[in-house]
């Protein structure tokens, strides 16, 4: 389930390989057009392949090989033996300093109040989105209901969420698709905010629950951090999910939190975190509160402005350092992309003021997404100039949009940045002799799937079933 | 869900609190007996609670204070960014020396096979049992039924089992309860095998599995260690699980993992993993490697005899160690409970000779399974003397019996010992008056649950809530 499967087929396409793209898109609608991608120059199919599908965030490697240091946590093999952390906390599995760091973090950035909401920790946010369908779909406040409660989201969408929700065929929820065409004012349905969003980095309010007053809602806030946005008020929503792993980087630890302000809600996210897992690592617990901690106060030291962690000096900081990596970045794709007009476009984002940073700028957001013209469809368009990006219909709209990481490493970038020149997209009509000839041809409709046929056939190991996993 | 629930009620109980032990046991049949419990002398009364319903492994922390330098590890904070480990394993996300360190341990202590076999790490192994359940009831190779998948398991079975299976009412799968009364011949199921069994120890193969043909099994080693049970042959089924809380006793890092044959199930558990947690704490995994390591190689620089890694010096061990110090414990408690033969009785276990150790010995298993005489409410015995124990409706079987952990703090299980003494179970006739004078009374039946009186009501704080957290 989820990840793009690739088939080995015994055909007469000479190792033609087929991806289905519309995997995740089960219930959705599909366009039927045919584009042929042009094939691209002979030295950028031998080109490697530079893969922009996953949200690893090796962007924020560099900083901590200069600053990480001050991060260094020691454990000897007598320490965290027990299941158990703090009686006095909701959360009963959570290490007390980790709490601490969080709320300290928040209170320093200024991105979410903290005050009067409960934290629960899970390993990452992922399994928080989870914890808190569970609780809200349980709740004693629920009708109880015949039917499984709606989730939905407004397109575009994490292209996850369909999947988290679509795993276990739950009867407690279902995945009820775009919020924006969704009539809410029948019977309860949970609603999920990404904001900014992922994947296209706006930003983002409910678009159905608060009008109806039966959605509960769910507020995705991974993003909503200096490195990648202006912040513009301390967030203060029922469940606010946040996660390490795009805040500072950490993925590899699996920490996440939520912040909610009903005890009931937190006590059954606690209680779903018990069964599914029986708690967190707690040495990835103490790693993240070190880390918190080092972030918060190295803000602290250089705070200064308005709002109290304003200033220029707050460029020193590690969401200054990162912010400033960012914007290099999205300023290198849309000078690339200029001269690509005819091809795609990016999203604009409106300079707005961030209390933080004591400045005005514009989101970079941690993912571009990219548009191409009618029939075009993206995703085949980059993949075959070897970049994996993942496609518009994964995120529950056209794969004439697709999304490309912002946040992987360094070298990857400026290659992809290199190859954009190289990359077009022209009508059928024009190339069906190159086509021919190179043998690369995308076509969506009538043959029961995207067809991509490669110069050669790859085997289908190991390597290939790692290609497949989609992470973030 | 899950945890014992208490409630204050306002009746003229004078703060009377329910507690209602059949919570857990819903599909269940319920036997109606009143039985009197006699209330313990004022000095118990108000003795600290003694907490054995936890399957914390404390037990093993001194050794680990003595021992753990060598198991010390150190984090910087740019270590462990990526989500990603092992391009080359299934499991794309686990670390490289804890699939080396995993296989080592089992190499040396010869309690499973693990060539041919890939590794699947977790957050602990209860969340691999769902990603084995997930794995099964959605292979090509089930059927594709209208009905969910039944999973059972010979009672008296671990109670989270049935817990986890439910907690989202799947349509893949449900729980379908004692494995002994199952009538296998219809559909495909799926049968977990715990091995030694938690609660009651017991060595275990497939009840009903092996004889219909239609069965799949999920095999729950987490005690298969020298720790507790003589080992006899290296374990070889299917789907093995295994976990270091219970190897090592380090809970607090969540590191368990399944030993899978089959390549498209193991990559179905990867993805679960994937869905759910996009992967486990690197972190952990590395300390978890760090420990197994040691471990090993402490059991390699102390082996001699004919299995290779049998003789006196295997007492030196982790092992070796931790054996002798369950044995002292169940031998403490078999004197205590030896006296006490009107009131409960445990199991007896046969010696078996232990491969890696070299010698012939009974089990010492984790938990100790008490069985009283008909008609007692064996946790609610408990209670009344402040033990917290797991009765035997969480586990499928009648309320006579209770689990209490062996493997907890040494100072708790020595007092415990001493409380053995106090603990009575008489007729209700013998006892009606004080029970009128005392106000502790415990009855199954009418009263729409179990109630215990107690000399005065109790707030329902945070710390209540704690109390209800059932673990392991």
């Amino acid at each position: 389930m989820g990840g793009k499967k690739l088939h080995n087929h015994n055909n007469n396409n000479n190792g033609a390989v087929d991806t289905n793209s519309n995997n995740s898109n089960r219930n959705g609608t599909t366009t039927t057009t045919t584009t042929t991608v042009k094939p691209p120059p002979v030295t950028l199919q031998q080109s490697p392949i530079i893969n922009l599908d996953r949200g690893d965030p090796s962007v924020f490697e560099p900083y901590w090989r200069k600053n990480g240091g001050k991060c260094t946590i020691t454990i000897s093999g007598h320490d965290s033996l027990s299941y158990f952390s703090d009686p006095n906390s909701v959360c009963w599995y959570m290490e007390p300093e980790l709490q601490e760091a969080i709320r300290r973090v928040h209170r320093v950035v200024g991105n979410a109040e903290t005050e009067g909401c409960h934290v629960v920790a899970g390993t990452g946010s992922t399994v928080l989105f989870q914890a808190a369908l569970y609780a809200l779909s349980t709740s004693s406040s629920s009708s109880v209901a015949a039917e499984p409660m709606k989730v939905v989201c407004a397109a575009p969408y994490y292209s996850q969420y369909k999947e988290q929700v679509e795993l276990l065929q739950s009867r407690l929820y279902e995945w009820g698709g775009d919020a924006e065409t969704f009539d809410g004012s029948a019977a309860p349905f949970i609603e999920v905010v990404t904001s900014p969003n992922n994947p296209d980095g706006s930003l983002r309010e409910a678009a159905v629950a608060n009008k109806t007053g039966n959605g509960k809602l769910i507020h995705d806030l991974a993003y909503y951090w200096p490195n990648y946005t202006p912040i513009t008020r301390p967030a203060d929503y029922d469940i606010m999910l946040f996660t390490l792993t795009k805040c500072t980087g950490h993925a590899g630890s699996r920490i996440g939190w939520a912040l909610v302000k009903d005890v009931e809600v937190a006590k059954k996210m606690t209680t779903f975190m018990q069964i599914t897992t029986i708690g967190v690592s707690k040495d990835s617990q103490l790693r993240a509160a070190k880390i918190l901690n080092v972030v918060a106060e190295d803000c602290e030291q250089h705070a200064a402005g308005a709002f109290g962690y304003a200033g220029n000096d707050a460029d020193k900081t590690f969401f200054g350092e990162s912010r400033k990596l960012m914007a290099e970045r999205w300023e290198k794709l849309r000078e690339a992309v200029k001269d690509k007009k005819d091809v795609f476009t990016l999203p604009k984002y409106p300079k707005r003021y961030c209390n933080f940073s004591g400045r005005y700028f514009q989101p970079a957001p941690a993912f571009g997404w990219l548009e191409c013209k009618e029939g075009c469809d993206a995703s085949a368009l980059m993949k075959a100039h070897n970049v994996l990006t993942r496609g518009g219909e994964t995120f529950g709209v056209s794969s004439r949009y697709t999304r490309i990481s912002m946040i992987g490493r360094e070298e990857e970038f400026e290659r992809f940045i290199e190859r954009i020149s190289g990359i077009q997209c022209v009508d059928e009509e024009d190339e069906e002799e190159e086509e021919e000839e190179e043998g690369l041809v995308v076509m969506n409709g009538n043959n029961g799937g995207d067809v991509i046929r490669l110069g050669n056939g790859t085997s289908n190991g190991h390597g290939k079933w790692l290609e497949q996993v989609e992470v973030q």
